[in-house]
């Protein structure tokens, strides 16, 4: 049995083998950069693990894996030059060390590239992986779009933020282990309910994301506490401290975000100091749980040997239990 | 017997069609601009009536023809941004009447749109018709990275000049006619050549556009004569003529497109003066010549009956005699 690393270090192998040195240089070599930096591979892992948990041979699922892998980086490097993002995975993002056009361009090749890693499949899985690629492709770019719309908007409802993650994110989770599960030929409610595990799963996470930003503990979390509220991020906590909130607090907390003045430790627990008002640490908390037994509930509709559920259980504990 | 001007009418209502009201609204609706304001409709068409020609039924072509047209108008929407162009086909480029997000992300949704157009077909055509659309939307790619990488370099040779419009423009042609081709499952060696039979038509309509932009009669070629000139293009005649002229003539071309400060008939006519020298109009003719000729070649490689290869044959002569 393998463990993650060696599983890691697999793909790794894999990937880099398709990045060939190409021409013109000036349209691959931001790709080869881009896919070599690394990051925590969770979607690929995911395509590889899941394969294996429905009985199929691991070697098999690499080129979906690269797919998957593929697309979520060309998804970064558009996104990053929308966002004006300067650093990615502490590296200056391609649209930064090149320029845009080189960002655009890249990304594009990249998104065909992701389909073109699928054609290693027969005709049957073939076509039932591009159709899934496609309809969470179009997801994500929905998902992206949701969440610039957003950023104009001051009454954006919760729902609304739901709907969001779970295009932008949650949904390419659930695909990566479904993909899995194409590629093993399980039965279409396996693969119902283990794409349902992943999106509820990426939910929870997502919100989890939002609340560790506020609430987690510095040391275990990583990041700097409060940067989403000094970025002025349209959050689960935000949106629902909006929503819960009297007009005197809304306005309150509509000022607080306009206000450039403000110094940081300030806004931060001024912003803090609504959100416990109005208890949304625990509406955020009661919404990971839920998210996180709906996940654990469409595990448990699946098909799937003990053993196996077993593995997939103790993989959402981790995942949910990084910095309660 | 349908009219060119019935078929391109049959794939506007069908595209039509397809453009439904979807949300984000800021998503779909510059989708919908791009996709409404026309153009000559020439790759769905080409689609159309290789299907036809090669015996399937037209409206069987219709989903592959909208891949080509949607891709095609993906391409359009990230090269007007790489290019900063204002107008296209008479109207603000989407980056212009929304703004650059918009458009990276509508031509995103776009390029995956494509190949969610080929799920209409069964699995031997579909995975036939993916893959095509996967290998040429990465030579497009390349093409126009080529191109973009043409205008920091002074030392382009025509073999490379002709790579370049081979991959941004020709190669889609081929896959327009090669997709009509793969519907009505023609054998391999058909599909070659009449592949072979768009891309060379291609290169000889692209060098004509080049020749026609400063040796065209102005009534007859519609745009603007030496426009081109004007805009320090790199065209065939350009690169030919630099390759051709001697040491003091090259420094004189390359100071032609530096000065800024010349007024545009002299700019026009001292440029032109350079390429009769060296006869680049006449070279020009010859190359548009030749391929033409390697495009009726392939043509008449394929198995066609002899109505159709007529057809095509009168096809590329309307296509090269438009403006001589």
């Amino acid at each position: 049995m393998m463990s993650d690393a060696e599983l890691k270090q697999l793909f790794e192998t894999y990937l880099v083998r398709q990045i060939f040195d190409k021409e013109p240089v000036n349209l691959y070599s931001p790709i080869k950069y881009t896919l070599e930096n690394g990051g925590k591979r969770v979607r690929p892992l995911l395509v590889l693990l899941s394969a294996k948990s429905f009985g199929a041979d691991i070697q098999s699922a690499l080129p979906a894996a690269a797919a998957i892998e593929i697309f979520h980086n060309f998804t970064l490097l558009h996104d990053d030059i929308m966002d004006q993002a300067p650093i990615r995975r502490g590296k200056p993002t391609v649209h930064q060390k090149w320029d845009e056009n080189t960002a655009i361009l890249s990304g594009d090749t990249m998104l065909v590239w992701a389909y073109k890693m699928l054609e290693a499949y027969d005709i049957d899985i073939y076509k039932k992986l591009n159709s899934l690629l496609n309809k969470t492709a179009i997801e994500v770019c929905e998902g992206q779009q949701m969440d610039m719309d957003f950023e104009n908007r001051q009454d954006v409802m919760i729902d609304e933020y739901i709907e969001m993650i779970r295009l932008k994110t949650a949904v390419l989770l659930g695909a990566a282990l479904q993909f899995g599960g194409i590629i093993a030929q399980a039965s279409d409610t396996d693969l119902q309910n283990i794409a349902d595990f992943g999106i509820k799963l990426g939910l929870a996470f997502q919100i989890q994301d939002d609340y560790l930003d506020t609430f987690g503990d510095k040391d275990t979390f990583g990041k700097r506490i409060g940067g989403d509220i000094l970025d002025r991020k349209k959050t689960f906590l935000y949106i629902m401290a909006m929503e819960q909130a009297n007009v005197d607090d809304k306005q309150h907390l509509l000022k607080l975000y306009e206000d450039s003045t403000l110094p940081d430790d300030q806004l931060i627990s001024k912003t803090m100091a609504l959100y416990k008002k109005y208890q949304v640490d625990q509406i955020a908390r009661n919404e990971i749980n839920y998210y996180t037994n709906k996940a654990l509930e469409a595990l448990n509709h699946t098909n799937l040997p003990d053993n196996e559920k077993l593995f997939w259980q103790k993989f959402a504990q981790n995942l949910m239990h990084r910095a309660f």
